[in-house]
């Protein structure tokens, strides 16, 4: 995709990239994203899950969520997807820093309708979080899916951003005995809680332990 | 604070927390906020640092970025901030679910103008991220100061949202032979990679390892 002005990164252009590997490779990592959209003047933010299939993400919640009524009128919307990947402390103040891989994408959310064409894109909002889960578990019902919102989300437009590496300081910090480097943070699975009512010798499956 | 026609939450208003000290405890918790404001008619979200105070929020960056000139026009923001702490894997498809904090807080952002409030609202933030690091290293020059946008953003309304504990399948599901639970998920940090420029025998300091 060819930057625009709505993605063009106005500082540090050497931060961006606007190639779709790069954005999908951020977007495929992660699996929260905020979704920004302005409702009755007001632009409000709501933390969702998502699954992506070619340029295209899937949301999903409750038929009687506010965001997806909101999104599935047609509204101009933006899906930001951030990764963490380390504190940059450097030996000013000023050039303190972030690691991190974002992705800001643009465009208009559809409703899907069809029971099929839904469950489809249950199964890669699915897939998306835990590769083998789908095929594990009791498939929704149709009352279940009447009950779901599934909105499609075509990307029209975004742009990648992405900070790696050391701090850069001033020349003259160099030399001053304040430590400097990277404190790198990942987001980590602990131990699976199994629980309280689980069917006897029921094993922890392989897919949890490989999720992300 | 009392939930408003913007706070109040239409579904699960359970998980739903208008109180202050759970609204604080959550942004202190977490350190990326995602803010959201329109500009030219399409809704834009970011990601960025934040520090707290009492009901305020610092935001910082670059003097040209767009979001901070965009937001010290006045236009009505948001500012979202979620913290995951786990998949909530059900039995069927249709119950899983995620363990979270989120807060969603409304208000508009006014620019900081002073140099010494300035420096104090960069205090804020950068012992917000990592108390104990303002005091070692280089405070910012006059000139640094200049190049540095810092906003405070009060908050006008927030909710904060909750989600603990296991699963919630129904009651026919319990007996189904399908692995159930929840597998945490930690934001930790890893060792600290120091600069390759580092002075001699600069230590690690202390307040690095307790950081979060």
């Amino acid at each position: 995709m060819k930057p625009t002005k709505r993605t063009q990164l106005g500082r540090l252009p050497n931060r961006g990239a606007y190639d779709s590997v790069t954005i999908h490779g951020i977007l495929d990592a992660a699996f929260l994203a905020h979704v920004g959209f302005q409702a009755d003047g007001q632009p409000i933010v709501i933390p969702t899950l998502y699954g992506r299939e070619e340029n295209k993400l899937y949301l999903h919640g409750s038929a009687a969520s506010r965001m997806l009524r909101e999104l599935e009128s047609g509204v101009p919307a933006c899906v930001t997807v951030t990764i963490v990947d380390g504190f940059v402390l450097a030996r000013s103040a000023f050039h303190h820093s972030m690691n991190y891989r974002s992705v800001v994408a643009f465009g208009i959310a559809r409703k899907i309708d069809g029971a099929e064409e839904k469950e489809r894109a249950l199964r890669v909002i699915s897939e998306h979080l835990m590769a083998g889960r789908w095929e594990d578990v009791r498939p929704p019902t149709a009352k279940e899916l009447k009950a779901t919102a599934v909105l499609e989300f075509a990307i029209e437009e975004a742009s990648a951003k992405i900070r790696t590496g050391p701090p850069v300081d001033d020349e003259d910090d160099y030399s001053l005995p304040v430590w400097a480097g990277v404190l790198p943070v990942v987001l980590e699975e602990k131990e699976p809680i199994a629980d309280s009512r689980l069917a006897k010798a029921t094993p922890v499956p392989k897919y949890i332990r490989r999720a992300r």
